[in-house]
């Protein structure tokens, strides 16, 4: 069976939610648990109170809209994203896949299809955690990856505690903040955040897993030394050492395969004055890879970089772990169905393994787990100007819609 | 004629001009026209009354103490340094150089010795320029290089403007800030600040110039990127192009010559997030050399790797010069009197080029000049570590005695 939604209808839902803590720059500014996130919690609640499904919230705020299924106790099918935004982040950027759910739902109900199993739009807590941190953190909570009472403490620039926003603006639920039941399957449909789609010309991507990622705090020690009266055989200068350390790490992915990525994102220089010989420098790293051999390659060659570099200029080093996620395969099934829906609706697709986390690391931890990738113009993410046009939005809308329908029509 | 300072009245005078603005650290916090240099400046002025010498202070509140000469009215020697430190500064730096011109004063005095031409000890007004800006800010005015109208209006980081200082501690004088006569040569002591002394086995330095330097903001502006979802190739990295002129930058003057010196001091990094490839990097670039041709060599190389740099990784770059000093070359015949009292004195001396600016660099435009360099421990400079031996200092202020006594007894 194949499906197809309302064009019109995705687009006019995508602009009802974009106006909610949208910017003068045509962006979003709804950070999560804020009043502008209150109003589009309650802007969802009222949707799928309109499209009749049953409305639950957790005790971290994570919203559940079900639509029950033919087999009531049948394992469901959870399809959705989320609708914090950064500040001034574009209004895709997690709505899309919010909105692409809803429209799932409504479609089944146009076509008056009822589904073997139930089927759940969620909006789960700070996806972006950009105010509070860690990012995906309502997931996380929900797949028990963080312990909820500690989540509860965390605090943002202004001290103000999350458990303190959460009750202000009504949204700190009865249900614990875990699944209540197996899950069949879970879907997202989001923006790449890259250029690879647009780049190879596809419409929409068949996302095979996320990425694993480690980053490290970097120090390096050198000695402060006047840079007029100091020859240059008697320095040991942190900056030069870093700048190595910048280089290879440019170079890096060129070893390892061609879906690694490697960052100097910060850098700071101590005394950071225009004739000293740096002295301290501290930088981050960040090297992300599909495979956790390769990743784990990675991060090695990474830190004898840092050692040779050390050595070379003469500092000190110290190279501090600061985080690290695992890779994630999606498992068959569920890409497979987003592969099919692509194919039936005579769309070109593109499998990538998604180079950013989202949602759908925490809820593969829960189970099947598959993403939709919509198309990312010129990859511009986390700011205004975040673009996809329509006819990508409802691609990948239509997408999510009829892999969705597949997996809640699945016996096993 | 040979003299011989007195060894324990020069440490004895060191010990106590290092009381005034002392630290707990054993260094001295004497900042430009603070309370502490007012103190020093009245210390000074009893060493020289003392001494019968006749002073005079200038409109910017040089100070000048002077011994008459058998001939009234042949130009004089000046001979001096600064009392101002850095914060938290060693006790040496600057101070040295006016307790060594004090002693050789008074050691005329023990020996009764009348010399042909005056001798004129000098402290200059803020050499240092941590709290004014710029450096050798006293002897530029003297000297013609500043305006005094428009030194008077800078202002310290509180707001402060320098004439009203100034003016609170009684040292703005009423003789015009310019040579009220011709000079007949100027010779200053002052610590290495740098290890080339230690390093060679030599007792005092012979100075045949100072460095010419250029300094120069440099910007690159690329493009902010997800860290994650951007591959390598698509990717515009401000930082990765400083790191590449970083290095170029460290191995620069291993192409033009052994007195060259090249460093990027200060580097600040925009976002400056782990996860956000950098947009925009700003640093700072210094390169000097004691000859004029050799370091604009040098500062064209700079420029070429810059632009390079920029087209390798994609990037807008601009190059702002911010300071350029011309090297000085000290004539033959004031050198030739340090060297011939090392020579007398039996000391081993070596000849070096000033890698840093000092208040000879603006004598020199007025009258013939030179200066001698005492060994600097470790090279350390500006910290209240800095130390020189008080044989060190011994020697080195007898070579500035003798060598004044000489430029002080010429006919022409």
């Amino acid at each position: 069976m194949r499906i197809d939604i309302d064009r019109d209808r995705l687009v006019e839902t995508m602009r009802a939610q974009a106006e909610i803590g949208g910017t003068e720059g045509g962006g979003l500014h709804r950070l999560t648990l804020s009043d502008a996130d209150r109003e589009a919690r309650d802007w969802f609640a009222d949707r799928a109170a309109d499209a009749g499904l049953d409305l639950r919230v957790d005790a971290f705020g994570n919203m559940f809209a079900r639509r029950a299924g033919v087999e009531s106790d049948a394992a469901p099918v959870l399809v959705g994203s989320h609708l914090d935004s950064q500040p001034y982040g574009g209004i895709y950027d997690g709505a899309l896949g919010v909105v692409a759910a809803l429209e799932f739902v409504r479609t089944l109900d146009d076509r008056e299809i009822a589904t073997r199993r139930p089927v759940e739009v969620v909006n789960w807590t700070n996806e972006e955690g950009s105010r509070f941190q860690p990012a995906m953190q309502g997931s996380g909570v929900w797949a028990g990856a963080h312990d909820v009472e500690t989540e509860y403490e965390k605090t943002d620039a202004d001290g103000t505690r999350l458990v303190d926003e959460l009750e202000r603006i009504g949204y700190r639920g009865d249900e614990p903040a875990e699944p209540r039941e197996p899950y069949h399957a879970y879907l997202e449909l989001h923006p790449e955040q890259g250029p690879r789609l647009e780049e190879s010309g596809a419409d929409v991507g068949v996302v095979t897993g996320i990425v694993g990622l480690r980053w490290a705090a970097v120090t390096f020690e050198g000695q402060a030394n006047h840079s007029g009266t100091t020859p240059m055989h008697y320095r040991s200068d942190a900056l030069v050492a870093a700048a190595d350390v910048v280089t290879a790490l440019r170079r890096l992915p060129g070893r390892l395969g061609d879906a690694s990525v490697a960052t100097v994102g910060s850098l700071t220089v101590q005394p950071d004055s225009v004739n000293v010989v740096p002295e301290t420098v501290r930088f981050t790293t960040d090297v992300r890879d599909p495979d956790e051999e390769t990743l784990a390659a990675g991060v090695e060659r990474m830190e004898a970089e840092v050692a040779a570099a050390a050595e070379r200029e003469g500092v000190d080093y110290e190279i501090e772990p600061t985080m690290r996620a695992s890779s994630v395969d999606f498992p068959e099934r569920p890409v497979e169905a987003v592969a099919d829906a692509v194919d039936a609706l005579g769309y070109d697709g593109r499998r990538l393994v998604s180079g950013a986390g989202h949602d759908a690391t925490h809820a593969a931890s829960v189970c099947d787990a598959a993403m939709v990738f919509s198309v990312s113009e010129d990859g511009k993410s986390h700011t205004e100007d975040e673009f996809t046009s329509w006819p990508d939005c409802y691609r990948s809308a239509n997408v999510l819609a009829n892999a969705a329908l597949d997996l809640a029509e699945r016996v096993d």
